[in-house]
């Protein structure tokens, strides 16, 4: 339970959605709209995304939450016998519960450094498996998962986005790039993949909307038109459909105008720029180098009593008995006021 | 996509949600809350269903859309080699896209009456089953799957719904009411189910949040206490689980506050009650004799001609070649005038 | 438990293999072979079965059962938003336990008539779905399941194949015929089906083996090369995969040999024929007029009472009080000493 | 393609089967036998197990293969949201083509030391879910899979079984135990597990045949009666009944009789025994200390030349490019002549 005397940094899906997402729900709340995505208003989202993209033949779906949307998406573009390559650090590997496994395909991890998986362990990866007398008996990479930003907050550059897309593709198989928290890449000034790179070097990737701006809702984007087709009935297959698409639609549509998606993540960039800041400042450790919305504070045991007295985090990991890993979060909804608060409790 | 010259009654899920859903939203909208329904209002409106229900000890969870609950709650009480028993035209028979296929079930259709199963064709699926020297080589029945109200708008006496579920439990199986418009039940004078004889007779059933007055949201009720042990991650592993599932309570926090989801049923009950007298009153004919918000229309061409340049309402089916079944729908947000403009039209 | 004492008409599947498989087994048995059917003996079967079907580029897989076959070329053949259209009567229907659902496939029954689809029925189930506004949220036919000879016995004929053939094919779905019992329709004179046209009509079919004259092992048909990329791998990850492949792939390469698959069907039949003539002549009524080697009595008590003394019979149904259903079946192993004493105690 | 002209030293599942079960088979052949299991010679095979195992009350059954046998187990002991442990060697994990998988269950492998699991290692795995704070995200380790001997011809002592036991039951856990080479256990003069001590450690276990004179075959035990209820169907829908079930009981049958199975295994590791002392004494060296029937050579590129020209053996990896690991198997059918000519070679 959110304890409210605490500074709310646990994580970037506390509060609820962008301001002018609720403004615009309230005006159409009571007009009548077509079912299931086919309205107006989730035709203009996609529209505005295609756009974004510089994608203007993708087919784009809107999906309620990041495990549903990464399961439906490597469920749909897998064949049977096939598998997803993730970091072992990868969402889909660790925190879905199973779901990939519960659609029939197995998460093959990959080692990883903060978050990321090299070329060269992808193209390792897909060598070993062409190489094995066995392959007959094995389960077939047939993907690559990655996040951008990582489940550590880090980036992927264009330049290693697009060996791995090579490598992907030279052996016959996919890209997939999960975007739960792309808007803090996109704000993130040491970021240099557009959304256009992510249509080109991709075969699918998703635009997170939960824990960048949105009610809940991601964007699910196929660049290449009929990349897998009747996805709309595999959505309803996997009740995954909402009734009452126009919701979702409307909130990408509302985080596609006038940037308002980038300038959510610009915003909790900047806030999370001066939190590192005044830490490195104040002489605390970091585990891993992050540049996005997320910092990973390494605290021995003074730093952590003082600090989780007045502030939520989230626990990460103990690396050993004398520290903790612990996360902050920002978000689009993260105040100045707030961001002061904790500096000065640091 | 909906011509808004033309009066909205295709369907119950056109409109957004219940304003003061809305406006409660708003009011919390930048709160910090727990994540995945762990916070304070989905407590809240959890503590609200088991007092509406009278059923204290019941697990209740918040999931997003109707074939996802369905399939969920199917899925998780089945053993492998189960089925579900359901009215051939049952909503999970034909218009889920074999969401309960997907999870491995066979949906074992019988014959129906506007919708409804008798308890008799319910005992002697289970009788003929038992009977069958190779019942070891088939599908067990291991679940009554059964909508209140049916998908004709018809409903279950408490009478029909008590043999059935003794018919159900002397067969060891369990039985599972889909309440998608589980308010337009209640809300109806001629029904006399209430939610506790639901949670008294059933094992598993859910309270339709989408088409009575949220923006999306099912309330699923077991109402033993660990009927499903860990739901929850069973929730995760199909995608269903919203990080910000205080959105999802919220809604339903709402609805079972002051009685709002009993009114928004008998609103729209109160306002199909006067179409569907002027209709009588004008000759017109019905397909099904239905107490609830839907009404089936059986029209000539002429009258199909007439109608429908004017109403929107939903295709159901054609039984001859003269004539055409339509479906007109109310519900809580139909307004007074848009029904007087109907009846003007008729 | 089989009781000795009675004769043992119950089914076709009571007996070990036709003797000239047993002896080449023991004739190769000490050799070395390779594993997983990449031996020569399995090759040379898949030669022989490719001649007989003349489809020379045909793929040919063993398998070890029916059912086993069955839900591995439905799952294989089925986009995941597919079903497979059967008649209620056929054996992925009922008597598979799921199977086909375990895969993740609805099977879409129809009526029948003896145990056979329509070309009529087939086309009206195709077009309804392709004329329903809500097919998107329906399970797509894509694939028409038929048994030659079926469930009852009975032959589709060449006409009848070919117009479902074309029918399927238009709506561009699959045409499968499970051939569990394929030698007794092979070796029937009614019958003017051969493999060659289950080759030209179908994308899949099996040529039964467990019931034909084998140990076990069913031998996957796929006219078309690479109609399943990787269908070895799907083999494997279901399980179906048998390391010691010889010794399935050898029992056709003996049942391929000098015709004895047909000799061993037409020798059933021809002992099936004097025992239903036998039958006619003592006025025995028939529940169905069935060609093969399978014979469905209607007995009345007191014939039931008398015969079911003696003869080891299989149950099939009790159509009313006084009257049941049951079936005689003969096989390759079938005497005709065991014959005469059948038809001595009629 | 098996080259004959070389010495056939590559698996343990290139010939048929010991000849004692050929000769009961053709004994029988031509009776008629109750279908699926449900025979007589089924009737005593099962018994003989219970009586190996001292489990009088044990449920047995017989299946076609390892694979399919590891799967059922599987997936049928396993609750929907759990995964299996298993040694990153294992065979579910890493040649079985993710039947697990497909299943819907991960498989979670954990580090192993010459193919084994350390209790250790066990407890920190069940440690490490039960202290994750996002566990209900997470799957939950349900069961522990090793085999006996192990994918490298290694043994677990009845000590470290016990071990593992005793942590996998306190975690609230199965145990089961992948028998496919258990003779090569049983009849190790190191081994000191008997078969009463698998049906007193495990929930479940296997007793391989098809790599221990059967043609085909696996023996799954549940030493607790009812451990899983309706196996048998369960055994249906995944496709892996047997019509003539008596085919596989029979095999069981005979080698539980006077010893056989033990017999077999005997011979195997006397054979590989001999062989591997004249390896040694030539000085070559082993990747593996194996003591059963699975001899792994670290061959130099000389070595390796001068053996595969004359020896068939299974590649196994390439550990640096100077060298090879090759794997001899022998079998209960590898005679003392071909032990002399591979001698002979060295």
């Amino acid at each position: 339970m959110t304890n409210t005397k605490k500074l709310a940094f646990a994580s970037d899906y506390q509060q609820g959605a962008h301001p002018d997402i609720l403004k615009r729900l309230s005006e159409i709340n009571l007009q009548p709209h077509a079912g299931y995505g086919t309205d107006e208003i989730s035709a203009s989202a996609r529209e505005k995304i295609r756009a974004a993209c510089a994608a203007p033949e993708a087919d784009v779906f809107f999906l309620a939450g990041g495990t549903q949307t990464n399961a439906l998406i490597i469920g749909a573009c897998l064949q049977s016998y096939q598998g997803v390559l993730a970091a072992e650090t990868g969402h889909v590997s660790l925190h879905e519960a199973g779901a990939v496994e519960l659609g029939g395909h197995k998460v093959m991890t990959l080692p990883q450094q903060e978050g990321k998986l090299s070329a060269e362990t992808v193209r390792g990866a897909f060598r070993t498996f062409a190489e094995d007398e066995n392959r007959d008996h094995m389960v077939m990479p047939g993907m690559v998962y990655l996040s951008q930003p990582t489940e550590y907050g880090t980036l992927y550059s264009l330049k290693e986005l697009e060996e791995i897309s090579r490598v992907t593709h030279a052996a016959g198989a996919l890209l997939y790039v999960d975007g739960a928290r792309l808007a803090y890449a996109l704000g993130c000034p040491a970021n240099d993949v557009t959304l256009a790179d992510l249509a080109r070097l991709c075969d699918a990737f998703y635009i997170g909307g939960t824990k960048c701006g949105a009610l809940f809702g991601e964007a699910v984007v196929f660049p290449k038109k009929d990349t897998v087709p009747h996805f709309f009935t595999i959505i309803k297959q996997h009740g995954a459909l909402l009734a009452k698409g126009f919701v979702t639609g409307l909130q990408f549509d509302v985080l596609f105008t006038d940037g308002l998606y980038e300038f959510c993540g610009r915003h909790a960039i900047a806030v999370a720029d001066r939190i590192r800041d005044a830490l490195s400042e104040k002489g605390y450790a970091f585990a891993i180098d992050s540049p996005t919305n997320q910092l990973f504070l390494l605290l021995d045991r003074a730093q952590e009593a003082r600090l989780t007295e007045k502030i939520e985090m989230s626990f990460w990991e103990r690396p050993d008995e004398d520290h903790v890993v612990m996360r902050i979060a920002t978000c689009w909804a993260t105040t100045e006021e707030e961001a002061d608060a904790l500096i000065a409790l640091l």
